[in-house]
Protein backbone atom coordinates (compact mmCIF):
# COMPACT_ATOMS: atom_id res chain seq x y z
CA UNK A 1 0.00 0.00 0.00
CA UNK A 2 1.49 3.22 -1.05
CA UNK A 3 2.43 4.83 2.78
CA UNK A 4 5.46 7.06 3.27
CA UNK A 5 4.30 9.28 5.95
CA UNK A 6 1.40 10.16 8.52
CA UNK A 7 -2.30 11.05 7.69
CA UNK A 8 -3.78 13.17 9.89
CA UNK A 9 -7.55 14.95 9.41
CA UNK A 10 -8.21 18.13 11.06
CA UNK A 11 -11.87 18.91 11.41
CA UNK A 12 -12.47 22.49 11.74
CA UNK A 13 -16.13 24.25 12.84
CA UNK A 14 -17.08 21.11 14.93
CA UNK A 15 -20.08 22.42 16.78
CA UNK A 16 -20.94 19.54 19.55
CA UNK A 17 -24.78 19.60 19.28
CA UNK A 18 -24.96 19.95 15.28
CA UNK A 19 -22.41 18.59 14.37
CA UNK A 20 -21.66 15.39 16.54
CA UNK A 21 -22.61 12.63 13.70
CA UNK A 22 -21.11 14.18 10.88
CA UNK A 23 -17.73 14.66 12.33
CA UNK A 24 -18.28 10.54 13.96
CA UNK A 25 -18.69 9.78 10.53
CA UNK A 26 -15.78 11.73 9.16
CA UNK A 27 -13.36 9.89 11.63
CA UNK A 28 -14.90 6.59 11.12
CA UNK A 29 -14.21 7.54 7.33
CA UNK A 30 -10.45 8.87 8.35
CA UNK A 31 -9.82 5.35 10.19
CA UNK A 32 -11.72 2.84 7.26
CA UNK A 33 -9.99 4.67 4.44
CA UNK A 34 -5.74 4.52 6.25
CA UNK A 35 -5.44 8.20 8.10
CA UNK A 36 -3.12 7.52 11.26
CA UNK A 37 -5.63 10.19 13.14
CA UNK A 38 -8.32 12.66 13.55
CA UNK A 39 -7.46 15.96 14.97
CA UNK A 40 -10.50 18.23 16.80
CA UNK A 41 -10.48 21.89 17.89
CA UNK A 42 -13.27 21.20 20.43
CA UNK A 43 -13.22 18.17 23.37
CA UNK A 44 -16.37 16.62 22.28
CA UNK A 45 -16.42 13.36 24.36
CA UNK A 46 -19.27 12.11 22.34
CA UNK A 47 -17.21 12.24 19.48
CA UNK A 48 -13.78 11.04 21.27
CA UNK A 49 -15.90 8.05 23.29
CA UNK A 50 -17.58 6.48 19.81
CA UNK A 51 -13.85 6.53 17.74
CA UNK A 52 -12.31 4.86 20.84
CA UNK A 53 -14.79 2.14 21.23
CA UNK A 54 -14.47 1.63 17.47
CA UNK A 55 -10.84 1.72 17.60
CA UNK A 56 -10.98 -1.10 20.74
CA UNK A 57 -13.64 -3.75 19.13
CA UNK A 58 -12.22 -3.24 15.59
CA UNK A 59 -8.81 -2.71 16.06
CA UNK A 60 -5.87 -0.95 14.25
CA UNK A 61 -4.20 2.20 15.67
CA UNK A 62 -5.50 5.40 14.84
CA UNK A 63 -5.56 8.57 17.53
CA UNK A 64 -7.79 11.29 18.25
CA UNK A 65 -6.35 14.51 19.69
CA UNK A 66 -7.67 17.67 20.27
CA UNK A 67 -5.78 21.08 19.12
CA UNK A 68 -7.09 24.05 20.91
CA UNK A 69 -5.22 26.69 18.27
CA UNK A 70 -5.74 24.90 15.05
CA UNK A 71 -3.92 27.71 12.86
CA UNK A 72 -0.73 27.48 14.93
CA UNK A 73 -1.27 23.21 14.08
CA UNK A 74 -1.53 23.88 10.60
CA UNK A 75 1.10 26.25 10.52
CA UNK A 76 3.62 23.79 12.56
CA UNK A 77 2.71 20.78 10.31
CA UNK A 78 5.79 19.37 8.76
CA UNK A 79 4.56 18.09 5.27
CA UNK A 80 1.74 19.12 2.70
CA UNK A 81 -1.70 20.70 4.77
CA UNK A 82 -4.21 19.59 2.20
CA UNK A 83 -7.88 21.65 2.60
CA UNK A 84 -10.61 19.96 1.35
CA UNK A 85 -12.69 22.49 -0.29
CA UNK A 86 -15.68 22.18 -3.21
CA UNK A 87 -13.73 25.95 -4.61
CA UNK A 88 -10.65 24.03 -5.03
CA UNK A 89 -8.59 22.18 -8.13
CA UNK A 90 -9.88 19.21 -8.92
CA UNK A 91 -8.32 15.94 -7.07
CA UNK A 92 -7.89 13.97 -9.79
CA UNK A 93 -5.17 17.07 -10.96
CA UNK A 94 -3.46 17.38 -7.88
CA UNK A 95 -3.29 13.46 -6.01
CA UNK A 96 -0.45 12.65 -8.19
CA UNK A 97 1.95 15.45 -7.12
CA UNK A 98 0.34 15.24 -2.99
CA UNK A 99 1.24 11.45 -3.14
CA UNK A 100 5.00 12.41 -4.25
CA UNK A 101 5.49 14.98 -1.66
CA UNK A 102 8.00 14.45 1.48
CA UNK A 103 6.61 14.32 4.70
CA UNK A 104 3.14 13.56 6.26
CA UNK A 105 -0.54 15.04 4.84
CA UNK A 106 -2.47 17.00 6.95
CA UNK A 107 -6.12 16.91 5.54
CA UNK A 108 -8.01 19.70 6.37
CA UNK A 109 -11.82 19.59 6.38
CA UNK A 110 -14.59 22.20 7.68
CA UNK A 111 -17.94 22.26 8.88
CA UNK A 112 -19.97 24.65 6.54
CA UNK A 113 -17.94 27.84 5.77
CA UNK A 114 -14.28 27.82 6.88
CA UNK A 115 -12.56 31.12 7.95
CA UNK A 116 -10.88 32.49 4.60
CA UNK A 117 -7.44 32.30 6.25
CA UNK A 118 -7.36 28.37 5.68
CA UNK A 119 -7.04 28.76 2.03
CA UNK A 120 -3.71 30.27 2.18
CA UNK A 121 -2.63 27.97 4.97
CA UNK A 122 -3.10 25.22 3.40
CA UNK A 123 -0.30 23.70 0.52
CA UNK A 124 -2.73 22.69 -1.33
CA UNK A 125 -6.86 23.48 -1.76
CA UNK A 126 -8.57 20.20 -3.33
CA UNK A 127 -12.11 19.67 -4.79
CA UNK A 128 -13.58 16.46 -4.93
CA UNK A 129 -15.91 17.32 -7.70
CA UNK A 130 -17.14 21.53 -7.64
CA UNK A 131 -20.58 20.96 -6.31
CA UNK A 132 -21.91 20.90 -2.58
CA UNK A 133 -21.67 17.92 -0.84
CA UNK A 134 -20.12 16.55 2.16
CA UNK A 135 -17.13 15.95 4.03
CA UNK A 136 -17.10 12.36 4.93
CA UNK A 137 -17.49 11.97 1.19
CA UNK A 138 -14.43 13.76 0.12
CA UNK A 139 -12.37 12.72 3.02
CA UNK A 140 -13.29 8.77 1.84
CA UNK A 141 -12.59 10.25 -1.95
CA UNK A 142 -9.35 11.51 -1.36
CA UNK A 143 -7.65 8.82 0.36
CA UNK A 144 -9.43 6.34 -1.59
CA UNK A 145 -7.55 8.04 -4.87
CA UNK A 146 -4.17 8.59 -2.24
CA UNK A 147 -4.68 5.16 -1.64
CA UNK A 148 -5.11 3.56 -5.08
CA UNK A 149 -8.15 1.92 -3.87
CA UNK A 150 -5.66 -0.70 -1.55
CA UNK A 151 -6.91 0.71 1.79
CA UNK A 152 -9.99 -1.14 1.68
CA UNK A 153 -8.25 -4.74 1.69
CA UNK A 154 -6.57 -3.40 5.22
CA UNK A 155 -6.29 -6.40 7.83
CA UNK A 156 -7.19 -4.10 11.25
CA UNK A 157 -6.28 -7.47 12.94
CA UNK A 158 -9.64 -6.28 15.52
CA UNK A 159 -11.18 -8.40 18.10
CA UNK A 160 -14.28 -8.07 15.97
CA UNK A 161 -13.94 -9.25 12.24
CA UNK A 162 -16.75 -9.35 9.42
CA UNK A 163 -16.84 -12.21 7.17
CA UNK A 164 -17.89 -10.75 4.11
CA UNK A 165 -21.21 -12.50 2.90
CA UNK A 166 -23.40 -12.75 -0.30
CA UNK A 167 -26.73 -12.31 2.31
CA UNK A 168 -26.82 -12.05 6.14
CA UNK A 169 -24.57 -10.66 8.97
CA UNK A 170 -21.62 -12.95 9.66
CA UNK A 171 -18.70 -11.64 12.21
CA UNK A 172 -16.01 -12.95 14.16
CA UNK A 173 -16.24 -11.60 18.16
CA UNK A 174 -12.92 -11.92 20.26
CA UNK B 1 -19.54 8.36 -18.94
CA UNK B 2 -20.89 4.74 -17.75
CA UNK B 3 -24.63 4.89 -17.92
CA UNK B 4 -27.65 2.31 -19.43
CA UNK B 5 -30.48 2.71 -16.49
CA UNK B 6 -31.35 4.77 -13.62
CA UNK B 7 -29.61 4.91 -10.04
CA UNK B 8 -31.91 5.83 -6.99
CA UNK B 9 -30.67 5.86 -3.28
CA UNK B 10 -32.90 4.24 -1.41
CA UNK B 11 -32.57 5.39 2.66
CA UNK B 12 -34.09 3.51 5.19
CA UNK B 13 -34.60 4.05 9.11
CA UNK B 14 -34.33 7.77 8.70
CA UNK B 15 -35.24 8.93 12.21
CA UNK B 16 -36.13 13.11 11.80
CA UNK B 17 -33.81 14.38 14.66
CA UNK B 18 -31.36 12.42 14.98
CA UNK B 19 -30.55 11.76 10.90
CA UNK B 20 -31.53 15.14 8.89
CA UNK B 21 -28.14 16.31 8.80
CA UNK B 22 -26.77 12.54 7.80
CA UNK B 23 -29.46 11.63 5.15
CA UNK B 24 -29.13 15.18 3.43
CA UNK B 25 -25.45 14.31 3.39
CA UNK B 26 -26.56 10.97 1.82
CA UNK B 27 -28.11 13.01 -0.72
CA UNK B 28 -25.83 15.34 -1.78
CA UNK B 29 -23.84 13.03 -2.33
CA UNK B 30 -26.06 10.73 -4.72
CA UNK B 31 -26.57 13.79 -6.57
CA UNK B 32 -23.02 14.89 -6.83
CA UNK B 33 -21.92 10.99 -7.81
CA UNK B 34 -24.13 10.71 -10.66
CA UNK B 35 -27.56 8.79 -8.91
CA UNK B 36 -30.66 10.24 -10.29
CA UNK B 37 -32.69 10.92 -7.20
CA UNK B 38 -33.51 9.91 -3.73
CA UNK B 39 -36.32 8.01 -1.56
CA UNK B 40 -36.86 8.30 1.84
CA UNK B 41 -39.43 6.38 3.85
CA UNK B 42 -40.14 9.13 6.09
CA UNK B 43 -41.76 12.85 4.84
CA UNK B 44 -38.71 14.63 6.24
CA UNK B 45 -39.01 18.48 4.81
CA UNK B 46 -35.93 19.82 6.37
CA UNK B 47 -34.12 16.99 3.84
CA UNK B 48 -36.38 17.69 1.24
CA UNK B 49 -36.12 21.30 1.24
CA UNK B 50 -31.92 21.16 1.51
CA UNK B 51 -32.34 18.80 -1.49
CA UNK B 52 -34.26 21.28 -3.59
CA UNK B 53 -32.35 24.47 -2.62
CA UNK B 54 -29.39 23.05 -4.22
CA UNK B 55 -30.08 21.72 -7.28
CA UNK B 56 -32.65 24.83 -7.82
CA UNK B 57 -28.87 26.65 -7.37
CA UNK B 58 -26.55 24.15 -8.53
CA UNK B 59 -27.80 22.70 -11.43
CA UNK B 60 -28.99 18.71 -12.79
CA UNK B 61 -31.79 16.72 -12.16
CA UNK B 62 -32.37 15.09 -9.72
CA UNK B 63 -35.33 14.28 -7.64
CA UNK B 64 -36.75 13.37 -4.13
CA UNK B 65 -39.44 10.80 -3.37
CA UNK B 66 -41.06 9.60 -0.24
CA UNK B 67 -42.68 6.07 0.10
CA UNK B 68 -44.23 5.17 2.97
CA UNK B 69 -44.21 1.45 1.90
CA UNK B 70 -40.38 0.58 1.18
CA UNK B 71 -40.82 -3.42 1.03
CA UNK B 72 -43.26 -2.82 -1.91
CA UNK B 73 -41.00 -0.37 -3.50
CA UNK B 74 -37.95 -3.06 -2.97
CA UNK B 75 -39.94 -6.24 -4.22
CA UNK B 76 -41.14 -3.72 -7.10
CA UNK B 77 -38.36 -2.75 -8.34
CA UNK B 78 -36.96 -3.38 -11.79
CA UNK B 79 -33.12 -3.98 -12.19
CA UNK B 80 -30.81 -4.74 -9.74
CA UNK B 81 -31.18 -4.36 -5.98
CA UNK B 82 -27.90 -3.39 -3.99
CA UNK B 83 -28.08 -2.97 -0.15
CA UNK B 84 -24.35 -1.14 0.77
CA UNK B 85 -23.64 -2.97 4.34
CA UNK B 86 -20.43 -3.81 5.84
CA UNK B 87 -21.23 -7.51 6.13
CA UNK B 88 -21.56 -7.56 2.39
CA UNK B 89 -19.71 -8.86 -0.28
CA UNK B 90 -16.68 -6.49 -1.23
CA UNK B 91 -17.10 -3.60 -3.64
CA UNK B 92 -14.04 -4.45 -5.89
CA UNK B 93 -15.14 -8.03 -6.34
CA UNK B 94 -18.83 -7.45 -7.37
CA UNK B 95 -18.93 -3.92 -9.09
CA UNK B 96 -18.30 -5.09 -12.50
CA UNK B 97 -21.10 -7.67 -12.40
CA UNK B 98 -23.57 -4.91 -10.67
CA UNK B 99 -22.37 -2.46 -13.88
CA UNK B 100 -22.97 -5.04 -16.33
CA UNK B 101 -26.44 -6.57 -15.10
CA UNK B 102 -29.64 -5.20 -17.19
CA UNK B 103 -31.96 -2.78 -15.64
CA UNK B 104 -31.92 0.16 -12.89
CA UNK B 105 -30.09 0.08 -9.75
CA UNK B 106 -31.87 0.82 -6.72
CA UNK B 107 -29.40 1.63 -4.31
CA UNK B 108 -30.57 0.64 -0.38
CA UNK B 109 -28.86 2.35 2.72
CA UNK B 110 -29.85 2.19 6.21
CA UNK B 111 -29.17 3.89 9.34
CA UNK B 112 -27.49 1.85 11.83
CA UNK B 113 -29.71 -1.37 11.99
CA UNK B 114 -31.36 -2.52 9.46
CA UNK B 115 -34.19 -4.92 9.73
CA UNK B 116 -32.98 -8.43 8.48
CA UNK B 117 -35.21 -9.29 5.42
CA UNK B 118 -33.51 -6.20 3.40
CA UNK B 119 -30.48 -8.41 3.13
CA UNK B 120 -32.74 -11.28 1.60
CA UNK B 121 -34.97 -8.30 -0.48
CA UNK B 122 -31.41 -7.47 -2.00
CA UNK B 123 -29.99 -8.84 -5.14
CA UNK B 124 -26.46 -7.70 -3.72
CA UNK B 125 -25.48 -7.21 -0.63
CA UNK B 126 -21.94 -5.41 -0.82
CA UNK B 127 -19.26 -3.92 1.50
CA UNK B 128 -17.30 -0.98 0.92
CA UNK B 129 -14.62 -2.00 3.47
CA UNK B 130 -15.77 -4.68 6.16
CA UNK B 131 -15.04 -1.84 8.88
CA UNK B 132 -17.67 0.45 10.95
CA UNK B 133 -17.56 4.18 8.71
CA UNK B 134 -20.84 5.73 7.21
CA UNK B 135 -23.77 5.36 4.52
CA UNK B 136 -22.36 8.93 3.00
CA UNK B 137 -18.86 7.58 2.27
CA UNK B 138 -20.64 4.22 0.99
CA UNK B 139 -22.62 5.83 -1.29
CA UNK B 140 -19.63 7.64 -2.78
CA UNK B 141 -17.30 4.84 -3.52
CA UNK B 142 -20.19 2.99 -5.02
CA UNK B 143 -20.86 5.44 -7.40
CA UNK B 144 -17.78 6.36 -8.19
CA UNK B 145 -17.09 2.63 -8.70
CA UNK B 146 -19.69 2.23 -10.71
CA UNK B 147 -18.87 5.15 -13.30
CA UNK B 148 -15.02 4.60 -12.72
CA UNK B 149 -14.12 7.73 -11.67
CA UNK B 150 -16.23 9.83 -14.68
CA UNK B 151 -18.95 11.36 -12.44
CA UNK B 152 -16.66 14.26 -10.95
CA UNK B 153 -16.80 15.38 -14.15
CA UNK B 154 -19.71 16.16 -15.15
CA UNK B 155 -21.46 19.73 -15.60
CA UNK B 156 -24.55 19.92 -14.00
CA UNK B 157 -25.21 23.19 -15.80
CA UNK B 158 -26.06 25.04 -12.78
CA UNK B 159 -27.07 29.09 -12.18
CA UNK B 160 -24.12 28.62 -9.49
CA UNK B 161 -20.82 27.08 -10.62
CA UNK B 162 -17.41 26.93 -9.25
CA UNK B 163 -14.19 28.03 -10.83
CA UNK B 164 -11.57 25.70 -9.44
CA UNK B 165 -8.89 28.01 -8.24
CA UNK B 166 -5.48 27.10 -6.21
CA UNK B 167 -6.77 29.49 -3.30
CA UNK B 168 -10.08 30.95 -1.92
CA UNK B 169 -13.66 31.23 -3.73
CA UNK B 170 -14.51 31.66 -6.91
CA UNK B 171 -17.98 31.03 -8.07
CA UNK B 172 -20.15 32.39 -11.17
CA UNK B 173 -23.80 33.29 -10.03
CA UNK B 174 -26.40 33.33 -12.76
Amino acid sequence: MVKKGRIVVLRLGHRPARDKRITTHVGLVARCFGADGLVLTVDDRTVIESMQDVCERWGGSFFVDVVSDWRSYMKGWKGVVVHLTMYGLPLDDTIDEIREAAGDVLLVVGAEKVPPDVYRLATYNVSVGSQPHSEVAAVALFLDRYFKGEELKRDFNGRTRVIPSKEGKKAVIG
